[in-house]
């Protein structure tokens, strides 16, 4: 069974006073009021969250919205898979219409984060990592500082061009009213930020957010009866990796973004040349050329070049996170993979107000933690 | 794409000093090799859980997991449905083997909670409900006697009966090695024991458990080719209802057990009276009858009778929990509805030992939180 996508929305990302419940139920009935689809044809409601128990103390939250935006008796779950929950919930989403168990299946993913200190943040993040690695103090920050020491020194990096990445979606992101930072930056900016892990410093990170995203699927011939125009997720797939981060050969090459990669290019029948625009998982800009080579897009060793040389850019050959990325749209955890997906659709659609691109075939790259689980997803304009 | 079940292993419930990695990596080892099927031959792993994060401070075990057992790159997911998380996981299992994703499909569900003080493990599994419920002290225990009087008091129930059903599935847990109580119990030793929330006491409900239960799925075809003697997921659906309890038009009619009975009846294109056994969640005594009556097998009001009579007991027409159920063998609450089918598996292939009953169909019912959202499934031999 072909699946479509007939609506999306989200809500803004930032420090939002909104708690998940409200964020999560403001998403949701901007999807459905987008795809014009009623509560009662919703027979499957999947909520992407990594950990709203630890950021809220509620773990019930796709029941509680199940019933408050009235799809009640639909189906309910809770997909988890760290920072690529929302990854995971396309997938989910897309098995509940491919096994022909669902009919009308609202996916949403959210995270409310910013109303806990950065010391609770970062102990609920490192719950994702390996317990062997945080007694060390080896968070993902800091996994990110060794391995970008790594690259920069195998492959003859520039430092500056880690620092074109943030440079890059911070100024996607000025045309994105839904992202969490309108602050246009330089590479200077970044490089004399303040050190996180050397050496990487604040602007290469993604900040804490608060936000939630929803997507509507539908078998392709329900989606042609309500309208004329839809996306097809036409390939996702998902692929794990070693747990244990330096237990694997070489930690420069991210072998589940291949590997989930692989199969999704082989289920849409199509390769990297072929896609048009990208969302990639920029939670630190040195994901985003690991990603480009991981992908096939870039060679090994090469992914560096492309923001410097404006091959991501808007106007480039691959434009990536014309969104802002989670640089600077914003990372609520389990709302990113999703938020990909909204980006990807709109711009196939030509929804994108003032960042559109010309696209007929997008990509979206959802990591989680450093690696260890990734959903990578194929979406197509049908129109 | 029909879906079988080829492998069942659980470890012993109760209060275990292992770590929910340990238990879930010795239930996914011993179903692999109950079923004879290599590590790398699976491609999907999904790990039922409510709360590791709560618990133990761990998210990202479906992933640890993968690496511990050398099933790394399957694709890795956590499953989560509050106390039918279990459920939830047959669910997703399900739909990646339909779908045409997977060719062999890992399930494990799993909770480790016998380490945190009661108050702890009230306050986390409390975090399924709606807030206004929890704030004002309503908690599972007390909402089942809130609801436990109005079942007595409506249809004219005798106390005893609800009694009966801890006795019989204590009597059952005598026979499973892997339950957490095998200890034989009256109808006199229930109804002293101390006051829960009152008409209910101790011995109606469960207990706080450790434990994983794993099962192996994949295409019948496939099946095939390794076993002559394997289970189908002939059936399998899940509902919800309000999220606020006192939301319900009544509150003794468990709306979601319905629903998802009725669809997992329609499309095993089975009914009630097709049943020979059943795995039901009693996380207290009450919710036995209670889904007697919303799955069809007990007339509304009449499914108190069944324990007195015997007719849920191994020798009667429809022997209910032959594993003990939650009362006896225990709830580790994301591993609860992997157990029920693990039960059922046993008993189709007439591998349940001491406890054997004969069975050519089995049903379970797997409970969220007091209904909010519930999984039914149906098994079958295929021998």
């Amino acid at each position: 069974m072909d699946v479509a996508v007939i609506g999306a929305a989200m809500t803004p990302f930032g420090q939002r006073s909104a708690w998940l419940d409200d964020l999560l139920a403001t998403a949701t009935v901007d999807c459905l009021a987008d795809a014009g689809i009623s509560t009662e044809t919703v027979d499957h409601l999947y909520v992407s969250n990594m950990a709203s128990g630890e950021f809220e103390g509620t773990t019930g939250v796709m029941n509680a919205l199940a019933a408050d935006i009235g799809v009640t008796p639909a189906y309910t779950q809770r997909v988890g898979q760290t920072s690529a929950s929302g990854g995971a919930g396309l997938y989910a989403a897309w098995q509940s219409i491919a096994s022909g168990a669902s009919e009308m299946t609202l996916l949403v993913g959210g995270e409310k984060m910013t109303h806990r200190s950065t010391g609770d943040s970062s102990d609920i993040i490192a719950s994702l990592t390996h317990p062997v690695e945080y007694s060390h103090g080896v968070t993902l920050p800091s996994f990110a500082g060794l391995t970008a020491r790594r690259y920069l020194d195998r492959f003859d990096v520039p430092r500056e061009s880690l620092a074109e990445v943030a440079v890059k979606n911070h100024g996607n992101a000025l045309d994105n009213p839904d992202a969490q930072f309108h602050k246009e930056i330089d590479t200077e900016d970044v490089l004399s930020s303040p050190v996180v892990a050397d050496p990487l410093r604040l602007y290469d990170y993604c900040p804490v957010t608060d936000g939630s995203a929803a997507l509507l699927f539908c078998p392709v011939p329900v989606a042609e009866e309500y309208t004329d125009e839809f996306v097809r997720l036409s390939g996702v797939a998902g692929a794990s990796d070693t747990h244990v981060v330096h237990e694997r050969e070489e930690p420069t090459w991210m072998g589940a973004v291949a590997e989930s990669g692989k199969q999704a290019f082989e289920m849409a029948d199509c390769e990297p040349a072929d896609i048009d625009i990208a969302e990639l998982h920029d939670m630190v800009t040195l994901l985003e050329p690991l990603q480009l080579e991981a992908l096939g897009f870039a060679d090994r060793g090469k992914g560096w070049q492309w923001a410097p040389e404006g091959r991501t850019a808007p106007s480039g050959e691959l434009p990536v996170n014309t969104s802002g990325g989670l640089k600077a749209r914003g990372h609520p955890l389990g709302a990113t993979g999703v938020a990909q997906a909204v980006e990807i659709y709109r711009q196939l659609l030509g929804e994108a107000g003032q960042r559109q691109v010309s696209a007929e075939r997008g990509l979206t790259c959802n990591v989680g933690g450093f690696g260890n689980c990734v959903t990578t997803a194929i979406l197509e304009a049908d129109r």
